[in-house]
């Protein structure tokens, strides 16, 4: 993450969009929305959650474990399950 | 979702955990925590809305759906697509 | 599933289409194909599988679940929690 | 996949199984086996199909895309966006 100033503030809008669309979850549970309809806005916040994680996996691949190839010895191989651990939390999730 | 109040207190207790995760998440942002751990946190605020996601469903075929099965009707088969459409999209989010 | 026989055939037929799938990749990995084009395949197969399954979870929820619904007593509500669960493995699967 | 002899060998036992789970699938169907049982069978062929794909990710992001980050240029910007294009898909099927 570090120095990636461009898609950090990328970043930080679609969490702020995240935050805004639990807080409406809240509400509409105050409200007793109808099920489905909470339901389906539950469906959105997952997506946009799911958005932002393949949009920083994808960041990692090409920074950190790009990085990490280049310079060889271990840590390459490090890197490479950790973010195939990640993946599989992620798919799981 | 009205008037199950006890599990109405339980949600509320659920989506604030959860936008405590998407601000803890924001901050990670901010404080450029590397990305693997930011990761493990969405997985982790992915799974708690789909738990809430899972017990909201549960009760609407327990409560909504079952009512409209005992009433009978085309309604019945109305809330049976409608649960299997929202089902559908929570398994695809 | 009893008695349903058209759909019956139906869940025949997709679950033969997903078969062939499954030889396909088979034979991908034997012929050394490329992994991005295995993976896809893979998603498609794993789409397939769903599709099947939203499908039969829709069967039950309007055959199995409503008639224990209307039958009622303690049965309609271990239904209920059964078809939860099923979802709930569905959805981390 | 060019050359892991090893890991080809583990993929298609593997991918052998879930050919056996998907037959699995349709003997239940045939023999009007219940729901729930069915659903079940799917979450098991589902998760494994997952782990293969995984398994088949790590592969990837370890020898191909590696390789390609190794020699450096647009190909190896290429090979990560492919990568996350396929994380993608698999994160959503």
């Amino acid at each position: 993450m570090v120095g990636y100033s461009g898609s950090k503030q990328d970043h930080a809008v679609r969490l702020r969009r995240v935050e805004g669309q639990v807080r409406g979850l809240q509400r509409m549970v105050e409200d007793d929305k109808y099920c489905i309809d909470i339901l389906t806005q539950v469906s959105a916040a997952t997506s946009a959650l799911r958005s932002f994680a393949l949009s920083l996996l994808e960041e990692h691949l090409a920074h950190c474990v790009a990085e990490a190839t280049l310079k060889g010895g271990p840590e390459a191989d490090v890197k490479v399950r950790e973010a195939s651990d990640a993946i599989a939390r992620l798919v799981r999730s």
